[in-house]
């Protein structure tokens, strides 16, 4: 078979090492040949592709990033974007598309399905937010980048008696936050699915800090939004969707909080360095077997599927259930577990 | 309630992270009183305890080993010990115990909740060979350092066209070997449950070599063994087990890889320093969930059991189930992935 | 002898390990008694102690932050500081301070052993802006942590075709830019010393992305300034400093690349990140040759220096030479080096 | 010009980016053509060359190992070895080498060098054990891993009172060792400078431990001896260099160390993890300054010389002078720092 892969959305630790997963168990194990589309749906709107095989794989394992590049490039906004998809995916003779993404490529992998092209999905988000699977590779590598800043962040305030509120990825989940802020030691974890109270964050650092000296760290989601009427945004800071527009929430709370408990404020904010470097151990594994389980798929004729993590098996999942919904948070999560670790 | 907690066996990074949550669940939630109980089982046969509260586990989450001591002591083996660990219970007024440990630590739990001490177990192995439970924390941290370290050893091996064998943890199990294998894109994964035919390894190397210059690992369990009539260890070398005596597996392997195939061959045996460091931040979260659970466990008078994931969520399970056999390895992992990776 | 020891100024990853040594070589080797002070000058001050001896060093050598606390109070800056500083000293018979700290604790230093203290300096900056001294600790591990983080945005910003403006520390020397620069392959570096041409630097982005599909990283100190009339930034959006208020001067760049070259631009501010976490190996051994020389320049009475190093060794220099300038980023570093790195 | 480069001994972190450095200064600066030599002397005597330029050494700064590859040969060894060398050299048309490597690739650079090679070298050595400059890239990540491995052994001593004895590199120099040593908080280090008494080791191992529970590290470089009839190494187990055969000097010590004190003793052997992987951001630095030194000296015609650090500049040393003895430990390291950290 002639199978081409791809990569859309935002980057994540592990991509590379699916690709060479794929390529590992197509090229050796069946003997197929497989083409790279480059920058996700857009190199097959484009007809740009790379040349894919074992040897080009070699060293990808541990490094982040995508050989293939990425995009966020969909064909349904492109004028008869899915026509000259499927046109270009006729010409380079392709019989199945392995792509891997998140919500967005995987949406589009879907509608491109009902209309014959032959796709298995990867999923891809570093926030962990698909439904379908029980986790996503790169997550743990985000969350694992995230508390060792974090750890960095415990000892610096600890010799100043500070808060430090600390800003990690999650628009709208606040699944690294919640693991990074448990891992991390945090004092507080303010997610998107919860507006918080500000107020009620404040009165915990101030028992705390009360009880000595003591590093307090407050981790938010980028995405985490305030209680209504519990803190009031000035208007001329906020980008169109309500955020900060320079800094971000964490430059926000800071100079509040510092305000309200008169205890020492900073913050930091963790941005990209999130979604980059080495995979942790764990996100390779999860990818590599996502990619072997993706080349299987393809040979077995299962399109308009997903590969999965259920129970530590990887199984296949309709494409149509992943997207009908994102992954909440887990509360066990949220209050089971980060509620005593709070004072 | 007042509870006692031990940690048995050999140490694993995150034992401090479940301490750390059991006390915090107990003290912070329930009101309880802790007592800490030194070096496993023989605390109680000694009557040594630790002090242990909330104040006493700050900072503790992300240091690796146990604050209050491990030993490999088992009553069972001692004149007296399992009447004596129930009398020395009473007399420090214990509700109940909470033991973290492997196999030989929870089988003793399980032995003294038939004599009637109420115990919760927390499931630990750095192995990985725990039935009962899909994961046990501190296999991940052991993981990761072992491919960091295999990482490493591709750079080397790279500029001079060599073969390192790297011995890793597992003398029954081969979950590390094959985990820090496939993350570390070895060559051949050897381990405990299949008997390695060392021809076959040589001839895979041979082949790789032959197309130019390349790197190859070879992950090696320590408790790994040759195929009948394979391998010949001179009996000098041997310890009371068949191992070799000084080294280890990895100490015969790489001398005779070099010979068999020509090419220049070495070795590292990495040794405890895949048991020692701060746990993950996987870990970390895993190790916090189990100590809340267990908490709750007590409190729920759930006993002869231990905490358990199963699917993402933290279960009970019987310790009886937990003890009837280990966990082998996946042989989906085994062969289903990391074939694809040999040549 | 009876020595006090306090740390003082921002803190800084090994004062721990001057700390130990200090008490290592004191207690040990002269069978001195010391006395921890707390939070630096403001200990003195307010006349809080902490004990202080071998024992409570345990386990601190790998760990960031101060066991003793640290503060930016100035004695001469307090109603009668500076006697109720020699004051304390004397009813704590103190025979000696060691005063570990930067420009502003190691000023105070100098100007109390006019008054009579008997004080040993040890250099402590962050920066690297200390003259005196070619190296101090804590400086290689904030280089190492941003050029982690720089490694990791290299491979997002790959992924994306993206520019990324990465913020470091050094509101006036650019020392941390300029080495976490060269290590992590920057495409340009913007420090302190030296006003930076924004249309400079986006032309050599824009001529090195023409070229084909790049990652660019621009690391800027937190204190560089825009030649005149090259940048404006908008006055509502300055802090006292002419800093931008949110976020910081990556905050500007970012966007303003953007919209000059056409490239998407990102921005990162590691913040406080730098500061914490374990000393590199590098940073321990100099801190622990630092802190057992202080302990026997208090020996020979070598009072109002301070120990440093110079090509290799460890001397004492005087305080007053010391603090006589900062000590300038070295231009062969920041030309000889860098320039030929920009495309 | 036409400027040829090769890499000799064993791989060291930073060899490519002395490399990228090299070409970098050369090709953007100077206009040079570069001319990649594969595997060292080697590949002069079997004309084997590697293309090499600024695109080619895109993303080679932080991996480690050469894309050149190395190797030991020593053309003064095969037959005709100089006079090949210089007559492939001339039909390549270079009109100058640099060579990066260690005592012995310099020492053959300075043997051509006499026959009219014009060569520069590059002083490499993860023992930091070569003359004329004060330090070599490779030798602190060495340090750093050695380290890390040191603080994981650290915390798993500590859970079961053990003594770990970690061998480290240093065949004839004991830099790595001490270094380590300090930086781990080792209780006793071995070099090969001095013969060690395993006794005294043994009492200071008894003292501290009498006192509680402790753990305790002995960093042994692989070259360390004893001190004659203070231990016995049975003449079977031995190499020619009257090393063990199996394992090194540290499977030796530990039996030993735990039959003379009865402590609990274990052992690991970091081998060559020590060579691999990523530069920290001071080898980084320290080897693109060397590179971009080199090509400043080949255009300076500065030849039979290398460059090196001194105070912290680069200079030019005669070649001569850098191999005329090898540079000893510093004895202020060894007893005036790591005496006071034994009990």
């Amino acid at each position: 078979m002639r199978i081409g892969v791809l990569t859309g959305g935002g980057d994540c630790p592990g991509l590379n090492a699916v690709i060479r997963a794929v390529v590992r168990r197509a090229e050796v194990g069946f003997g197929d040949e497989l083409v790279g589309i480059a920058d996700g749906w857009r190199g097959l709107l484009e007809g740009r592709t790379l040349p894919l095989d074992v040897e080009r794989c070699r060293g990808i394992l541990p490094r982040g990033g995508t050989i293939l590049g990425t995009s966020r490039t969909n064909p349904y906004a492109a004028p008869d974007g899915p026509a000259r998809v499927l046109a270009t995916a006729a010409e380079l003779g392709l019989d199945a598309i392995v792509a891997i993404g998140g919500e967005d490529t995987l949406g589009v992998a879907h509608r491109l399905a009902a209309e014959g092209l032959a796709v298995v999905g990867v999923p891809k988000t570093i926030d962990n937010d698909l439904a379908g699977t029980e986790l996503t590779f790169g997550f743990h590598t985000a969350v694992q980048t995230a508390t060792e800043a974090i750890d960095r962040l415990h000892t610096t305030a600890e010799s100043h008696d500070r808060v430090i509120v600390c800003e990690v990825m999650g628009r709208h989940a606040g699944w690294i936050a919640t693991y990074a802020g448990i891992a991390g030691g945090a004092t507080a974890i303010l997610v998107p699915e919860e507006p918080f109270d500000l107020d009620e964050v404040c009165e915990v650092l101030r028992v705390r800090h009360a009880k000595g000296r003591y590093a307090s760290i407050v981790v938010v989601a980028e995405g985490a939004v305030p209680k209504e009427g519990t803190l009031t945004l000035a208007a001329a800071e906020l980008d169109a969707f309500g955020h900060p527009r320079l800094g971000g929430i964490a430059a926000v709370l800071a100079p509040e909080i510092e305000r309200r408990t008169g205890i020492e404020t900073r913050m930091t904010i963790l941005g990209h360095i999130q979604r980059g470097g080495s995979p942790t151990a764990f996100d390779r594994v999860l990818a590599t077997r996502f990619g072997v389980a993706a080349a299987e798929a393809v040979h077995d004729g299962a399109f308009d599927q997903m590969v999965a993590l259920r129970a530590g098996q990887i199984v296949r999942v309709p494409l149509a259930e992943a997207l009908a919904a994102p992954k909440h948070l887990d509360p066990e999560l949220l209050h089971g577990v980060a509620d005593w670790f709070r004072g």
